[in-house]
């Protein structure tokens, strides 16, 4: 299959790589679409030390499975593929098992790929009404409906979320169904105006003298902490989603005096994230920048590392 | 009066220090007992950049108060001084309002003299059954209590507390009425045989796989939260009680990934640390290591600051 493989140092098509080997339990799909989130972009400076397919958001169907019910479905994956027998997730926590693979990510090819092989129970059938456009947007939207499963977001919270990147503009999405006040935290205007009418906006520079409940940190940059407490109220919680390689100096006594509640926050639920796009409540098409054929993945991961630039897709069928 | 100074570079003992004057609503009181907190040691090395009279951990007799039936009543006293007037306080975050003043920590004159002043609001008889040798240990117990005000132990979960001294050995103990199973770790086998029948004793280089719902730093020390965290399973919780001058470098990708929780956590709830006390569910005795008279200080501060040794008093009449 044609396959975007990274080998430590670079990114490269193949045209040979070798076909999935379908194990037992296991789905082959043939991707439509992929994202490029992050992520993968962290991956290319080490982080997870990671080699071979990235690539982990994604909508397909399914082209083989012993349970033949499943051949032909449109889906999306849920990403980490656990062992379901350890302690972990016997608890209830198995996107935290220590036997866990990731698609793309950890230990498993991923969706930047012709076919991808993923466990039937990962994976969630696309209602027709959702289209391959919106349906890759699923496992972002999930990481973000993940905020809600941690903490308790009240209709009377006032709430910030710093960040106007992909993930920023998911998340205050969401927070704003919530009821909550939602302040977007940004740089860039032209993104931030897609959330007008859904959050205040407020120029990274020009932050005044806000103070909220709970802060979604999203920048995706080490400075996004910082930045983050600044706008917290004592006894406030900051959720932390940027994930980045390196660590971060942190002034702790200061999260001590003021009892802040940090909250690291990762991989959510699909099925309220196929939920909330099915009925119309998140709107996600105009957080796509570009459409690529794969044939084109070398602009693809161009034009996702600039600045402004929100969601790149990769068409792997073209 | 007598009163030990801090000056920004040293202690020294003034027996000329003027007497407090009394604002209105606050109650003069004479200094029973103090104890010496790691914060008073941080203090000296930069914390806070405090100057004055240290010292927030007491016990004495009311002298004089405009309610004429305070006088004469034995006291201990919560040291956010709060204006109850301004957003935080109208919030019911009262130990957060930005114009507080903290005894013998920020912007007032602490217990380390032989009067101090206090509103009469943060004032809490002491009953007649609880000594001073035990009512002095109230501040830091609330301190440990606030650690289930704000977190949620179940009688099902394993908890752990980094840290043998002081502070450590009060959480350990708050933390096993829960009826959770709790685990010390620490350095001093002598300091940790006091809670032997309370908690399952560790020595920090001998860990093993320990693994906690929720975990307690009161080490004190920058390194105590990397230990913390090699107790904690996925999605748990870390509460920060350490304060100390300066920063600390952290992995935020790692708190990402295993969805941690981080906790800072300070002062805590006076009333249900005397309703303990009084109840004998919590044994603070064994933690005094020393009684000094306050014309002793030096000694007293220099036993303090040694390994292995817990609660040092100060006998502020003697």
């Amino acid at each position: 299959v044609r396959a975007i493989e990274f080998d430590g140092d670079d990114l490269r098509l193949r045209t040979d790589y070798p076909d999935p080997v379908v194990p037992p339990g296991e789905a082959l799909v043939r991707v439509h679409l992929a994202g490029i989130c992050n992520t993968d972009l962290e991956i290319l400076k080490g982080y997870m030390d990671f080699r071979g397919v990235p690539g982990h958001e994604f909508v397909g169907i399914v082209e083989h499975a012993e349970a033949r019910d499943w051949v032909g479905k449109r889906v999306v994956g849920e990403i980490n593929c656990s062992c379901w027998q350890c302690p972990t997730c016997r608890a209830g926590r198995p996107t935290h098992c220590p036997n866990r693979t990731t698609l793309g990510i950890s230990g498993r090819d991923g969706a930047f790929a012709e076919r991808l092989c993923l466990p039937l129970r990962n994976l969630h059938p696309v209602p027709d009404s959702v289209p391959d456009e919106e349906a890759v947007f699923v496992e972002p939207l999930a990481a973000a409906l993940e905020i809600l499963e941690q903490v308790h977001i009240r209709p009377t919270d006032r709430v910030a979320v710093i960040g106007d990147g992909k993930l920023g503009l998911l998340v205050a999405q969401v927070l704003s169904l919530t009821g909550a006040e939602v302040h977007l935290v940004g740089r860039h205007p032209e993104k931030m105006l897609l959330l007008e009418d859904r959050a205040v906006l407020h120029l990274e520079e020009n932050l005044g003298e806000l103070q909220v409940d709970c802060v979604v940190e999203c920048s995706g940059q080490p400075g996004g902490l910082a930045l983050a407490r600044t706008v917290l109220r004592p006894r406030g919680t900051l959720v932390m989603k940027s994930t980045y390689h390196g660590d971060v100096s942190v002034n702790l006594s200061a999260l001590v005096v003021d009892e802040v509640t940090l909250v690291g926050s990762r991989c959510g639920p699909f099925a309220p994230a196929l939920r909330l796009l099915e009925r119309g409540l998140v709107s996600v098409q105009p957080l796509v920048s570009a459409v690529y054929p794969l044939s084109r993945w070398m602009e693809a991961f161009a034009a996702a590392q600039q600045k402004g630039v929100l969601k790149v897709l990769l068409d792997m069928r073209a």
